[in-house]
């Protein structure tokens, strides 16, 4: 790359998953929009094909930025500024398993790609491509700096450090963005005031889809005491507007699962309900009839796979140039990170790093994620201090069973796996003998993309 | 106290609890058989009655020890070399509620006194009791060594420190015995050989009640494969000997859930089946049916008022001469402790002591199980060195539960003690709105017991 | 206070030692120059005169703060929303002897007001009275934000923190900025470039007066090649510009220290060389000549007194009206890190706090110093992780020493006292018989100003 | 090995530096006393010729065990139960340069093996040949228990952990045993009894010869106040015998260092005074007038050499049968280690192992001294808790500085090397320019050892 004033050009970006048809758009479509940065793109994904009709796609955006499917990992890597990574770990049908396998020893997942036993397993064949990712990483563009998108957010970014430590990689995760949203469609209610997220002040802290606000203030005003009586008044109804209501959509949530943890523990949970509810015990989800009490949905796999169809339908669209990209700000950060890491303005925002002291109370090395200040080839996170001491239980043990389940994948270690496994809180009314079988068939059930280690192909 | 080369004279000892029908002729056992070391034991209790009783009952004993009825609890610790701290938080009528009455939410309790919503509730009312006990130790023998048997152990304990910092307090629990003597039983089993518990070397680990065994030896040989043979041959159909059954007693257990335990986790649980099951999700206690399954019991405290009851006739038929005191050893070690501790004798024991680095990946402050080398005036914890990692996540939530725990009854901290109650894995299945109505009606149930700053009085 | 908007109104500061001849006057000239903000400044200071003359000169300067003596703490403190704290401990006749007396064993001083044998003994008579202070703030305004300027800044601010846990204090000072503007002259002489120290993105850790930037850039460079042939070229010559020739001064220096330093660590000192010659072994100040050869000055003592009559003179003149103050900004930043806190623009500058894990291999609690992040009501410091691993024991051991120094003048410990005042480097070459001699001697000198637990008076 | 009941034959017994003529002899004399073992020895050494020797004079002496030399150090380590490490690192020409080149820079060293100037550069080219070892061991017997013997003793056994972090290794070093038996004399001569040092109850703490006593007592005496008296006695004149007068013998002390340490910072220093003042600031060593005041001596290793050629000229006579080898009792206690972790009899013991919360104040992995307790393979630390305030910043920096030492060695980093060695305390009053000549001198003086990555040969 080449720095010229206030401009970037030549930047070598590698996309891994980039035969996406979602991620990889979005990113096109913001890339397009930074016009003080340009380079060329390069685009690598197993499925080749799908590389190359993004290839396609890319190119007939007439912008600063070239795109190019590469055929091996080495050539979209090699000497790259930027790496980011967002791939489906295997198909939707392993994360058929992961989701609604489980549902027939009662438990039900909302996500099931996180936490959880969706989580846990998704992680046992997640890891090893990471894995892979890494030292192909340390080999190729060691300098790069890396951006994942790939859930489980946590594990991979850990994974990526674990095998090369050096390595300077961080998370991104919208699911803070919603809640800043939320706050702001709040303060409208109250006072009418359009506030945008980005003015708001907040102190973040935790961990990947159970983060929290402990702090937040718009131009001077805390806006606790507010979110307090919002959190009362919507407690029982839950909030919901009309573009984005619950029962219509598969990832929309009424907040009240949100609200019933801030009343309990006085902070402000930072993700969707789908997913916070994943984290804490099963008493959200205990059946489907409770889930939908608390107003949030399940999301099937299956809507999964149609909404695939679709997007492959798009993308066919798109090639052939029957239809157009949207170029609309997708509300992502990810380019802006990039610039700010160029040395083209400073940004605060909240990421997911390694665990350097910014939350003392949580084990060095495991990834947290918290505001970080972005700057010229430099990340430093703000530290929020300890986790309040209501929630530490709370979060603790879900790191220490990351690092657990991160230990299991690596060394393909059943028992440590199934011990992990029994630990997450979703398990909690599981016997040991149905956990095992579980267990046994989760696994089984993704042996086409286990390493050998396991001892299932 | 005067040393006269391996006897030491004139100790005091203040027994606070020292009314019990129970631990009380114990002790007086164990010191009638300590014949190194007199004095006079002053026995403090609410029921002063009660002490006046066990006053009687312990000079009727000839022997090494005087005791003396005191009508309050700074003539008992006025200069006190040692403080016995036994009592019973309340009555069984409050025990009642902190047991039974969750079984209203389905949540079933085998002890109910050390974690769990009844061990939480019962903390509410011990916590402010010590902190009492604490401030008058401070005030009257700062220097004294102090036992606590009272439950909940590390709870009792804890609150001494955080009163009084320079307390020189330990507790003590058999629990760890009863795991040995399984050992034992099983190498009898295997070999023929007659071990005692003592025999063995064990590393001990974990917080009390909820404690583990990483290694554990008998004249050079580990016993852990014979363990692991052992839990195979006898997990599906339980461990039991004619004198223990488990369904004769509400005590006993046949091992089934510490053979799934160490399964699971590759380290010896070293507490009662009963114990064990309330640390854990409630998978064992999932329905009484499930309990029966796991051969354990659920120890109603309808039996404990009847025991009770049996307990005061006793009483009176000691004092009035018609019984006997049964002189036979407890198998107890606080005197044993004592002796060591003025210099009579070095040991290594099981105790529960503040973490100062001993555990290291649980707080520092948390009070802990492990063993420790008794000398003179000086306890040495013997470091285990972190948790296993399976296991860490299971016991670090309890840890910081417990200091939560603490800080809500301490500052009569309503908000705090509910979220605390909700962390607990056996609040897993309880709904946020029944949690609340369950948390604020165990309350009340005690509330003559409660500090005023509860407003509930 | 109230809030209209982008203003607050009816501001309550409260300055303790606000009769000074120096940071009285640059803070009023700061203020004036704060538009957006106004109210009333309350002058305390144990000289009441000195503060009537400054009320006196505060109000001659039209503009939107008012300036009130208080004859007491409390009426100075009472409703606070701020509290600057900017006192001289004692007088220079103590001082005198904090600085002056080492040289009679050989030690050369050149600040002594911050650590060495002058800085300890300093702390002596300074801890006590920011317990005062600390207890005073708990009493009438527990919600200030409370800024020190007060030396040995350090120390000053743990005191706060250890007396009232809730204090918001901070400490504020301008050594890292001459770093910063140092960078500045080297990046101007490079590339003719004039560059603001605030433009530059620096990462600061470390403790006040031993702080280290371990990154530095500007506009997307990296500042540390340049700063490193900077290094080689004045290494043996010193760096010096006409206007502060450290010859002429008794406060520039020609930087040989910090470059020195930086050879041998890889990170650069951020301080006055003044003041890093006296956190590392006694090298550079070995005697007169050196520290002649390192190119800075001892400052002496009655220079300061010498510039104190100046500086009443001009009181005097500023109260008749013969002078007019001098309303240039001063580069200080105290009123601007007051207004972010007020919410009125956020702002990322070095701060001192106690540590929460921004710099994890240090003492949670030490008093450290990194950059933080102001915001309304609110500081998050951010986490420059762990100490370089060369650094690390050339700090930790004067954060040790630091929390021992505190606890000595709070307990009036002279063992502990004498134990720590030993273990400073500059002391190393001082027999224990000298030592201790000069410990008590030191003590004894200022007397005057020691609690009564010390025996002294 | 095999187990028979209260015996173990057919041990395997590694000694790796068995050529030596001193320690192979003790290690033989106690061997040929422990008549519950048997096996065989395996001595390797650089110099076969003087494990041929030495095998040749082991066999001469009829006990249980057998001797042999090995050519190589696999053969050597192949199937070992136990390896014994007690070599020296080159040669006396290299130490020469250690101890006295740093003399041409005033800085005198009473040992030059440990810490200091002496003790970095020793390090430099003895942990290179520790992780030869260290990838030996794990290659051939990884599940041997490793003792070692040579100095840098701390840095030695972090190597081994460094480099195979599975390695069952631990260090012994008898300066406590030393401070013990002080500590009886000093009873002896208040009340006439005889005591042994292994009846002593001390808390061990601290780092390999600069370890400290925090509590020590004899038959529940403690024997703090009788120190502080005996310190009072003879801190003046010092503490001697007849048989170990300091002016008669290079390792003898009268204890002076010992006492002034106490009485600073109130517990007892247990090494001796040559390696305590090597740890302090060079207030002891200033010159070689100090040090005679001090009253220990400064090793010449001109003594060394010439104390060698005797040891040599004894091996010759031991050969050849003139002279019989002395069976007497050596005091040391590797061989009672040993049988303790067989399991043939419990120990407890201070030895040097990585730390694992047992110093919670200083870095887990930094290898400490305290107690532990051995049993059959397993040895579990007794833990002191945190060190003092006081005494924490003299220890810290020195288990930091090593840290950095052994990062350096392994990396031949010579500006880490260099900031380290300018960390040293006994570095305190050298300058930049003569500290880089002293050192880069130092590391060509020993070029013959260091590994090419210096480029020094």
């Amino acid at each position: 790359m080449k720095h010229y004033g206030n401009r970037v050009e030549e930047l070598k970006i590698a996309y891994i998953g980039g035969g996406s048809r979602g991620w990889a758009w979005t990113l096109m479509s913001d890339l397009a929009r930074a016009d003080d940065i340009s380079g060329t793109v390069y685009l690598y994904d197993i499925d080749f094909d799908a590389a190359k009709r993004n290839e396609k796609i890319g190119n007939s955006i007439p912008h600063n930025f070239g795109y190019k499917a590469a055929e091996t990992l080495p050539e979209a890597l090699k000497g790259a500024d930027f790496v980011v990574i967002s791939i489906l770990p295997g198909t939707f049908d392993e994360m058929e398993s992961d989701v609604h396998w489980p549902e027939r020893y009662g438990i039900y997942q909302s996500v099931g790609d996180t936490t959880g036993p969706g989580g846990i397993l998704r992680a046992m064949r997640t890891v090893p491509m990471f894995e892979t990712i890494a030292l192909a990483i340390k080999e190729n563009c060691p300098d790069a700096w890396v951006i994942n998108y790939t859930n489980p957010m946590t594990l991979c970014v850990r994974t990526l450090y674990e095998v090369f430590p050096e390595v300077k990689a961080f998370g991104c995760c919208h699911e803070v963005f919603g809640t800043q949203k939320l706050l702001c469609a709040m303060l409208k209610e109250n006072t009418g005031i359009e506030a945008e997220r980005h003015e708001l002040y907040t102190t973040v802290t935790g961990i990947n889809h159970f983060t929290w606000l402990t702090a937040a203030s718009w131009q001077g005003e805390d806006l606790f005491p507010a979110y307090a009586r919002f959190a009362e008044k919507y407690a029982e109804t839950g909030y919901q507007t009309g573009s984005d209501n619950w029962m219509n959509s598969h990832f929309a949530c009424a907040h009240r699962v949100k609200i019933d943890l801030f009343r309990r523990y006085g902070a402000i949970a930072a993700a969707g309900d789908r997913h916070l509810a994943e984290f804490t015990a099963p008493r959200y989800t205990r059946d489907p009839e409770t889930v939908r009490r608390w107003m949030f949905s399940l999301t099937p796999v299956s809507w999964r796979k149609q909404d695939l169809a679709e997007r492959l339908r798009k993308s066919e669209a798109l090639v052939s140039g029957k239809e157009k990209p949207d170029m609309k700000p997708s509300g992502e950060e990810g380019h802006l990170l990039m610039k700010a890491l160029l040395g083209l303005g400073d940004l605060v925002s909240n990421v997911n790093l390694p665990n350097r002291g910014q939350i003392p109370n949580l084990p060095l090395g495991a990834v947290v994620e918290t505001n970080a200040r972005f700057a010229r080839d430099r990340i430093d996170p703000l530290s929020p201090g300890p986790l309040p001491d209501s929630l530490l239980p709370l979060i603790s043990r879900h790191a220490e069973n990351q690092g657990n389940t991160l230990d299991a994948a690596l060394r393909c270690d059943r028992e440590l796996g199934f011990a992990t496994f029994m630990n997450d809180p979703q398990l909690a009314g599981v016997s040991p003998e149905e956990g095992r079988k579980l267990f046994d068939d989760m696994l089984r059930n993704q042996r086409a993309f286990l390493p050998a280690g396991w001892g299932l192909r």
